[in-house]
Parts: structure tokens; sequence; C-alpha cells
């Protein structure tokens, strides 16, 4: 079994809508902060001082059961693959037994150029290789 | 081809982020915008007076090109398949003759129970037809 | 000196903006999540299961630093008035030794009634007390 | 009478919460859209590609009635203040004829250095005519 980093998430109210659940574009911002906590567990800061840190060029979520005000997820993440210009995470979420929701992001590091342009580079392996330790 | 809705969407600045684009995740509140505005088009609301509307089950997205404070994004809309229990969209975002991105999502009806619960129902079928016809 | 809860808030990305700072409606979204932790710490949910809670009829802040991202900002919060049909709250935002800014809310207890409509009601005086228990 | 612009803005989906209004804190939102939308109308952009614009040193906004999914809300913006290094901005937003509530924002020009501090400065007083010209 591959090893997973946990990260807790509590539903804000501000997060719920008028359906009386979290709103689905919720759980793309959870995948991302489960991925910088996990960045932050590895020692590391995934955007220091400013810096655009990691472009998301995909993103998809399957939604299996709905999130309230104040639940209390644990989102599971794993990273899939961690190459030196692409990092592929894989999250699973649930609150207690029960399955909320799959994820996914696919993830490309990029700098900001004077101009504000945007352009990706190859990340230095030992920053791969605390990634990779933290998920051990 | 195709017959496709358009909707047309200015990013706001407090949707940028530190990278100096649009947040990623805001991108499915376009995408839901969007279907919106498409069912309104066709003299319908998809949530009428506090109701749940339409839930969720998968969303996704892939992102070609960044968006930026002040651009007006056109984002087409495609039905895919119409359901009276399932509805799927496809979502092409332009800037001018730039490709942005792709996206889908998968919605379902839903009715919110007087305890909160969410469950879905078969939607009438004249509803469908009307989303149909805004479409062709 | 007035007793205060105090509830610690790192910022998220998606909060940031284009300026590198957590967008300025970001404050008045993490002075909610502080009192929604005050009552949690009373014991209380300030909107069980669906409920529509306490709508706010003022807020304002004074910002008076930044915050970035993955800052960790501690917001005490005061109840300064606490009446069955109104509660105000007084937020204190520090970053260490760094005043971040201060802000106001004004709550009142709404009930949703069949139709949507919001209307307000007297608090029990126990749920007040409970509160304000948890200040002293 | 002073001059004021209008903006109109729709209430959509994500902004709305469990107590099925739109929440609080997107009528902050709102009100900085307005502000923005207004500088367009002059003919400028108030943040030109990723620089940092105007910062925000208060804000508050008193609440007099809810905003629903799909409720087209006029926002009329006033500059009650013009300074160089200084705007202040007043706001009513109405739904046709209902007051739905009233804010401030007090606004000053920001550069952001090569390490992302943030400083103030005098903007060019031709700005400011050309946003007076707009409002009168």
């Amino acid at each position: 079994m591959a090893a997973r980093f946990r990260y807790r998430r509590r539903v804000e109210f501000a997060e719920t809508d008028q359906a009386g659940i979290a709103h689905f574009s919720v759980f793309f911002r959870y995948m991302e902060e489960a991925e910088h906590a996990l960045w932050r567990a590895a020692g590391m800061s995934i955007a220091p001082r400013g810096q655009a840190g990691w472009a998301r060029v995909a993103a998809a979520f399957d939604f299996k059961s709905p999130l309230r005000f104040e639940d209390e997820c644990d989102i599971f993440v794993e990273v899939t693959e961690a190459g030196r210009r692409k990092v592929l995470y894989a999250f699973t979420f649930t609150l207690g037994e029960r399955l909320v929701g799959t994820g996914t992001m696919t993830t490309v590091p990029v700098n900001k150029g004077a101009d504000g342009a945007l352009s990706s580079y190859d990340v230095p392996t030992d920053l791969l290789d605390r990634l990779r330790a933290q998920m051990a």
C-alpha cells in the first residue's frame, strides 16, 4: 500500500451553499491545501515569499457524498508521480468511515518573469527527494 | 458541429492569486456560472428560491493557458448528454483566439428533504426539451 | 482586561491575490470562522444541520499590515455585547508581535421559514450564558 | 446630489450559503468589483498586468436585507474623497426598490517592490481627474 499523507479540514460556513452542503468548487481548494500541507510536512513551502509555485495543468474530482458545515474531513494525499517538471497527486476524502470523494491534480513548477509571464523549469532533485521521503 | 451556448466572464481581482493569474479553483465556478446562464437563457432557474438544484457528481478541467485580472473569457457550453437523472456538460474556455482550457461536469437533479438530506429524482421531460431547444 | 478567545488561522494560497497578500475580503471570513470556533469551544454549533444561524447586520475591518501565504495569524475574539436578539464581537488580528488589523461584527439570530424567509427571534438565555462562560 | 456610478451584479450559486442567501463576505467583493468597474468606465485599469493596485485600509458594510441566488443587485458607487494617497468610496446596494445595504472603503495606492513589500506613493493627479470626470 502506498504511503499517504493525511490533512484534516473542517468545513466553514462560507463554504456551504443554498443546497446546505459544501460547494463543489471548495473540494479543489481542499486538494490544494492538502498538497501544500504535505510540502510543509516535508519542510518546504510550495511558493515562498510571493513566488508562483506550481501551476495546475489538470484537476478532477468525483463526488460520492456531501460535506456539511463543521464536518471534519480527512484528506489523504498520495504522490503518484514525481518528476522534475511534473508532480501528480491523488486524493481520497473521507468523513469517518464514509467516502466523500476522490480527486487528482497534475502540477508543474513555474517561475514568474519580470513581465509576469510564467514559465516552467526543472526543479532540483533534492526537492523531489524530500517530498518522496515524506511519503515513505 | 454541436450547438454551443456562450457565456462571457471577466476575471475579478479577488479571483487572482500570488502567481498573478486566476486561481485554478475559479474555473470550476466559471463552468457552473456558464451552466446556470444557459438555464436562464432557456427560460429557467436551475435552483429556484432556495432549492438544491443539481448536484455535481464529477468535474474536471484541463488548463492550457492562464487568465489574468480583467481578462474577458468566452466560455462555450455544450450539453453532451441530457437524461432525466443526469445531465453532462462540456466547456471550452477561450481568450480571443487563445485556448484557455476545457472542462466537463456531470450533474444530477436533487431535492432537499425536511431534514436537509439530498435525494435524486426524475426531472420532467419538458425541462430537458427546453434545455435542448436552447442548444439547437 | 476582557477575556479573549484565540483562533489561529493559516493563510491559504487561494486566499492570496496578485498583490501577493491575503485578499481583504478574506479577513471577513476569518472573523466569522473565529466566531464559530468560539461557539464550538463553548460546546455549541452556531448553525446546526442546515439552519440559518446568525445573520450579520454590520461588519467592519481596519487593515494595519498585510498577511501572506502560510502566515499563521492569531485572531482574538471578544464578545462585547450579548443580548437575546443581538451579539456583538470585536476582533484583533496579530502575526507574532505585529498588529494585522481589528474588526467588528454585529449578529442577530435568524430562523429560516418554509418559504426560505429569514426572521429573527429571542435566543434562549442559557445559550448566552454558555457563550459568556467561555469568555470568562 | 452627488454623481453615482452604477454596477449591476447577479448573485451566483457559489456565493450563497446554507442560510439560502448571499454570504456576507461576498458584499465586500462586490464593492471592490464595482470600484474596478468604475475605473474601467474611466478608461483605466486599477491594477494593470500583475501590479498591486490599491490596498484597502478600511472596509465596512451595513446589511439591510438579503440577496439570493440570481438576484440582480444594483451597486451605486460614489467617490467621497479623492487624494493622491487615498481614495474613499461609498456604496449603496439596491434590489429594485429595496435597500440591500450600504458600505464604505478606504483605499491607498501601493507599489510592490522586488522583495514583494508594498509601499504607498503619490498617484498622478491626472488619474484622479479622470476618476472625478467619470463621476461628474
